[in-house]
Parts: C-alpha cells; sequence; structure tokens
C-alpha cells in the first residue's frame, strides 16, 4: 500500500460520508428507541448482550450510504462481516455502542463512526440521536452540534489528578484485575460517575470531565472516540501507553500529563 | 386545615404554573450548563456537593413565577428558605436535583417540582432541559413531551425481578447498610445500571425501566418523582414500605408485586 495522501477534496467527501452515514442511523435508531417490541436477542446465550433490530438496520444502512457514496472504502462493522477495500481507508462503525442503555431508554448510547488508515484514525463521530447530539472530529475540525447549536470541542487542560473527574460505564469494568486499575485510579479522583456509555468519551472531547478508563471494548467500540477526542487535544491509549486502536484496555485523558499520572497507576494491574 | 377540594379550573392554574416554572428553570439552568465558569463552591466543606449559580438562579426564578400566579400557596425549596401559605398547597422545587450529573455534563440531572396538600403529591414534573425532555404527572394527566413530540407514560407491569432493570446513581448507594440493601435486590435483578441521577425514575415512569433503589434523599428529592410515577401507574415508598414524601431510603417500582418483593429484600438492611 503506498502512503496514503488525503486532500481537501478527499477530506470533504469523507466528511461528508460519515455525516450521511450518522443521518441515517440516527434515523434508523431512532424507529426503535423507546419502542415497546424491541425484538431483543441475546447473542451471548451465557451472558447479557441485547442486539435489538436497530442495531442490525443502522449498520445495514451505514455500509449501504458509505459504499455508495465511498465505493473503494473497506468497511468493518461490529454486526457484519468485513467489506474489503482498495483506497487504504477502513470505516469502522458500531451502530450502537451501549446497547443496555438502549434497552434502559437512557441518552447515553451512541452510534460510531471512525475512518481510519495506515496512519491512524482520520475521523470520528459520536453520534447520540435521541439528543440529537454529534460530536465530531478529523481534518482539524473539532465540534459537536446539538441543543447548543455548534460548539468548537476541546478538552480541558492542567486538572490534577486529584481535581478529575473520571467515568467507566460499570463498576466492575471488567475482570476484577480491570476493576483494581480503575479503582486505582479512581480513588484518587475528585468524582467517579457511571453509566455513560460512549457517552462518557464526547464528555471528555468537550471539556467536562477528565478520565474515561475501560475495558474489554473492541476496535469498534473506541476507535470513533479516538477521532473524536484527538481533533479535541486529548490522548487515548491503552493501559501501557501504546496504540488503543485494538480496544481491549483503553484509558482517555484530556492532557498528556493526566494519561502519565493514570497510566503510573495502571501499570500493575 | 379544611379538606381540600381541587376543581377544575384549580387543576387547570396548578397545571399552567407548573409547566411556567419549569420553562423559567430550564432557560435559566441551560444559560450554565456546560458552561466554562460555573461558580462552583461546596456547599458542605467535608464532602462534594457543589452548588451553582444556576441552581440559585433557577429556584429563584421559580419562587418568582410561583408566587406571581399562585400567591396563597405555600413554596419549599433546596436552597431558600420556606415560604408560608394559606392555601394548603405547597411547591416542592429541586432546581438542579443531580448536581454531579450537571457540573459532568451528563443529561441525566433534573429540574424537580412537585405540589402537594394534605393527601399527597398532586402533581409532579421531572424536566431534562438539555434535552428538552418533560415528564409530567398529575390530575389525570401523564405525558413526557420531548424529542419524540408528546407521548403518554405508562409504567409496564408483569415484570418478575429476574427480569427487571434496576437503577440507582452510584455503587455505594449510601451507608454500608443502604448497599447491602440495594445489592440483595439488584443480585436479583437482570440488569443494573447507574448514574442517571433523577432521570431513573423518569424512565421507570416511561415503562423502561422497572425498579430505582435510593438512600439518604431529601423530600424534594422525591416530590417530583412520586408525582410522575403514581400519575404513570407506578408505586413509591420507603423501604418500610410506608409514605416516601419525607425521602430517606426510597424504592419506586413499576408494580404492586415488584414492590414487595424488593421491599421482602429490603427488609433487613
Amino acid at each position: 500500500m503506498t502512503q496514503l495522501k488525503i486532500d481537501a477534496e478527499q477530506q470533504a467527501s469523507l466528511i461528508a460520508t460519515a455525516h450521511a452515514a450518522a443521518d441515517a442511523a440516527r434515523a434508523m435508531t431512532l424507529q426503535y428507541f423507546r419502542g415497546t417490541s424491541l425484538g431483543t436477542e441475546s447473542k451471548l446465550a451465557a451472558g447479557f448482550d441485547p442486539v435489538t433490530v436497530a442495531d442490525r438496520g443502522a449498520e445495514e444502512i451505514m455500509r449501504k450510504v458509505i459504499s455508495e457514496m465511498r465505493p473503494d472504502d473497506a468497511i468493518h462493522g461490529e454486526e457484519f462481516g468485513p467489506k474489503e477495500g482498495t483506497s487504504g481507508l477502513t470505516w469502522v462503525l458500531d451502530p450502537i455502542d451501549g446497547t443496555r442503555g438502549f434497552i434502559s431508554g437512557t441518552p447515553t448510547w451512541g452510534v460510531l463512526i471512525a475512518c481510519r488508515g495506515e496512519a491512524g484514525v482520520h475521523l470520528g463521530v459520536i453520534d447520540q440521536p435521541y439528543i440529537g447530539e454529534r460530536f465530531f472530529g478529523g481534518f482539524g475540525v473539532a465540534e459537536v452540534v446539538g441543543p447548543h447549536g455548534v460548539k468548537p470541542l476541546g478538552v480541558r487542560k492542567d486538572v490534577a489528578l486529584s481535581d478529575a473527574i473520571i467515568f467507566t460505564t460499570f463498576p466492575e469494568v471488567g475482570t476484577p484485575a480491570d476493576r483494581r486499575g480503575f479503582e486505582n485510579v479512581a480513588n484518587k479522583c475528585k468524582l467517579t460517575r457511571y453509566g455513560m456509555d460512549c457517552y462518557a468519551y464526547a464528555l471528555l472531547a468537550a471539556g467536562q470531565i477528565d478520565l474515561v478508563i475501560e475495558a474489554g471494548l473492541q476496535p469498534y467500540d473506541i476507535l470513533g472516540p479516538i477521532g473524536v477526542i484527538e481533533a479535541a487535544g486529548g490522548v487515548v491509549t491503552d493501559w501501557q501507553g501504546k496504540s488503543a486502536k485494538n480496544g481491549g484496555r483503553v484509558v482517555a485523558a484530556g492532557s498528556q500529563a493526566l494519561l502519565s499520572e493514570a497510566l503510573d497507576l495502571l501499570k500493575d494491574a
């Protein structure tokens, strides 16, 4: 694969495709959110991982939009098999991140979209359809469009760990070791909150909170947030400080200084 | 005090007043939500209980609206001293329930309004200004106005404890005994979620979730939710099955059967 150069025309095409896909997924998911018959079924017989008609419908419609607008790009989604491409660019889709939040009616789930190349994530979207709020990062743009209109995104810096607000989705975090790692950091923060699914990453990009630590993630759970957070000036790595692009144990921070403090507390977990 | 009879004209006046107060509080709080200088200060030196300019401003504007529209009613709010009345009706206000959620940027805090008399709560409002969503219950009305337009509220019935979705705001719940009580119930449920502040009560009224259990509440934390949930067909009591109107340990359920199961598991806590 040759080194990919993305010129202004390509950038505009990618941005337009991301918004078109997010628009389509928003309309699809809202048909089912807070409905009475979600058609949930259990993906994992042993656990509780609901998949809804909305989840599959939203991925299908996003694949259709992207395939039409960008036929040479690859597509990897949560629900269906990978579509190969020739452009060197791959769209990574999580049609409903936070299915437990979705079935509970909380406005915390999101549609996650990323476009990545060899060099990293070029573009990320976190869309919360019910609020009507879209967090976008990429190609020099970092903004949220929602109830307050269009606002720039930007992490907050110079927050000491003892003043930090930290989020994870549920207190167990993952394995007992995952939980211990999270608690090592959370115990030194000012405020710990739960239950926000992918919306926590959006709040970090918006400068409202300072740390998000999770475990057991898939690539499609984190690539969209990476695009948004990096565009807003934040950092996302795994618990060893390496790339988080493969998911697993992830830490997102508003600053490199805060990330370093968190990694130091996570390294023995 | 004579037995209070509330005729149709009075009902319309009370409903209009509740909406006018909620409208005013919504505009006030949105001026400050997700802002950069919240003017937070610590109400409890030892703990973390931020009070914002928005909190006080919203209560002041609601008191002004209610005093003008209903001069004979009493007003009890979180932030200011009680205003006495002569009508036998008292407005109970929590301008921002969920201040930790507010400062974190989560759309989970709410403006809580209740109007109570001798007999109980006549009317309740849970308003989430950022989503633009208002849950209203009272005088035969139970509805939510929000992104999906106007929808009726109604709890879901016939859910077994083993299929129930249960919420509380944070895993510690309150004292160690409070936590044990909550976990006794949550361990028997299908799904436990956190972090929703007063929005969890709204989700119960909307038939999305089945149980909310909390502790350490003030009357103004629960009277608005009681009004909404009772209008939607649900039940709210303390952990002994008695009235929850004084706050403290509270359980809200979609059905009497589910409430009874929960109370049985809470009684030793």
